[in-house]
């Protein structure tokens, strides 16, 4: 029998690593052996002989803690945001130096939400339109979401690869705001609504048929399998790996 | 048994004409005795017989064929566009003078479409949030569509009716449409995806559960079972009625 | 200004109870004056001066509960389950004694799934076709769900009212189960997956169009906007009220 | 610039051969050159040049058919039902002798409909529920319909290849059938709706998440992009293939 991997929290405190650490200790395969947050010596990482450590704590404190986790040879699942060009080549010149550890960087956890993006940019070539509409709480400050913004581009590529024209939309007479806004030529639509969460669909139609791609977050928890299979996965891929979609096994 | 009602059809080799005369001819208890379309003599629907004419035509002539109608005592049901207040103000004064002649002037002949608009508005002020997406065709002209329109203002009235301020909504960050058009402050969303027809979503939210109400029309014959209905009640409703709603026993 | 109603909670350290107490305390107009579970004595509902009770306790002492409030002149909303029509002729006895006391009794505190089924049953005689899916976690045991059930059968007596026959349904060759459950004649399927949690649809439909009314509970919490409608409305409906619908204005 | 394919259409006159005429005679770098039907000489296709035959005929005719066009170095895309193993065999004699010449048989010409099971099979492995539900007009005879049969046995293996056990399902008191139709486990519910063409949709489910996938037949001019696909693929995939799938580029 395979022995657990110890895992441990940067963050622990916080509603998401809460969470996360909720999530550990019921995972078969994996023990949590350290809690970190404000105001802890990360070097009690070391001291409970964490292998892997997962981090959703602040863009002003992270980069610190993965330059300790990489000189300490500790794999990293980091969902904390902030990570622009610059800081993920500062991340690669630390792993550069240290060849068996592996850092996960990840805007987004939900294997739904990756699935969703990856399934609309493989059906895009063979639809003649396709339009993304998101569907949040209305405590949400930016409009559209990230997800839909990435998915857009996602499948605005996609046509692009395969030669696809603009898509088709004869609007000769609308009200601001109607059509949507318009990220990279598709049009993305969100809406607002108490007692959502977060949900997202694809709509790809071509003649006589459509396709609809629907992700719904019902729960907070629902990024927890995806922190998991994180965990489990990165000390097999060595370096920095940007997206979790890298580690699931999509063809 | 009650003997057929005998119905004319003008514009009657239009594509909606077209489909009208063949729903007569196959409706129980109607009978099609005249077909009129441009070119014709409107004095062909006395000599038939027509007891109910159903007109869609076009705004240039509609006004023509209504006032032979009422003056020959024959009912009319008319999906011609074009009318406003001036006009319905007219109608009403030829009608004033022909007692027991029904005209009825519908927007809309879509059960489904009307039935939407009604739950959507009797549900308005039990929900804190509520939008509005429609989807069409592509080679749709104009965004949002008359009915999501229409839909705006009758659940923007039922909220102001219940007392409802307006609908929550944190966005701070938005790209320009992100969040649709306002239509009496009521957030409508148009998407126009090839394949689709005409399409309509309601969705209502308050704490922990959403209510959603779509309406979906897969074929152009959709509007024919409300004509029907229009001309058999057309009869009972002597005087002008703007909306086949009110023909639909909905209490 | 009107003065706060004066509530009281039994089953206060249950689940629902505690959710219940914890909506009281947040609602406008509302103060909550006694929280009593199993092992309390009632009689503090009278010392804190509570006006209206809340019972979501259990189908043995639900009884002696109601009596209790009857006796001392406190209307109640309850949620509790098991009410026959022996029980609510018992309590019709206790009411008649009472004449000013208030007890609605309602198997069902969702406004949502209430809207569903009623504009369900408006919109039934107006379609050839309806059918109803309702979806749940997968630890739910009983398949339909008492909504859908009740659904059908309210669609299928609204059916009936209008005259209308059988559904269509060619189906010669099927897998068992495949058309679903057959509950007074129309159609009823079950899903059970995980990470839904309450969720039913209807599907109607008639040449060329459907109409579809979906109800969405994410989050236990929807059922409080439900109760606290009743905590506010049972003391202007005297006598016994089975059915929050009967205090929603939905006309 | 390449000069078009020439293309003959067995059963022309039948209602889909007729729409796949038209389409041909649309399509950019397809010429229709033959419409044969019954009474009429296949020999007519070679006077005409064809390239590659589209055959939508009667199981009766379908082998004489093929026979014929393998030996006269015409390649085949083939619509026609009644497929079994053996037939397959005799197919692929036949192109051993005709090294040059492909032929693809297929089940389903909707591209939609083969993407939409790809990605349910992609997404098995990641969801601990899975069930199927499909919407057909209530004139078809079978439930439930043969792709959803044919989706359920695809995620089934997709599931059993990546060790996950039965899904959940707690259901101890049922209806007949409330659960659905069982096909290699997954459960599969079949709706006859009028005013619906044809429609699926598979719900995938985790904790705190779903991914639904939906395909919307809204017309039966759907499968005509997917012939034409056939159509310019064929001749680059020489011996048999089964399924369009396999022509897409989906990865």
């Amino acid at each position: 029998m395979s022995k657990n991997i110890k895992v441990g929290v940067l963050g622990a405190r916080g509603k998401v690593g809460a969470e996360v650490c909720a999530a550990v200790e019921e995972a078969s395969g994996l023990e949590l052996v350290a809690r970190v947050d404000a105001g802890d010596d990360v070097a009690g990482l070391v001291d409970a002989g964490a292998e892997v450590v997962v981090d959703f704590t602040h863009p002003d404190v992270v980069m610190d803690n993965l330059r300790f986790c990489v000189e300490h040879g500790i794999h990293a699942v980091v969902g904390t945001t902030g990570f622009d060009d610059e800081r993920l080549e500062t991340l690669r010149g630390w792993l550069a130096d240290a060849p068996g550890v592996g850092v996960l960087v990840a805007p987004n956890f939900s294997i739904g939400a990756i699935l969703m993006m990856r399934f609309a940019a493989a059906a895009a070539p063979f639809y003649e339109s396709v339009e993304i509409v998101e569907l949040h709480h209305p405590d949400k400050a930016d409009a559209p979401s990230g997800t839909a913004r990435r998915t857009a581009q996602l499948v605005a590529a996609a046509r692009r690869d395969a030669g696809l024209g603009p898509v088709p939309d004869a609007t000769s007479t609308a009200l601001d705001g109607a059509r949507g806004a318009d990220v990279d030529g598709i049009r993305v639509h969100g809406l607002r609504i108490r007692g959502l969460v977060a949900h997202q669909e694809v709509v790809l139609g071509g003649v006589g048929e459509t396709l609809t791609i629907r992700h719904d977050s019902l729960a907070r928890s629902s990024f927890s399998p995806g922190v998991l299979a994180g965990v489990r996965a990165v000390a097999d891929h060595p370096g920095l790996t940007v997206g979790l979609e890298h580690f699931l096994d999509l063809d």
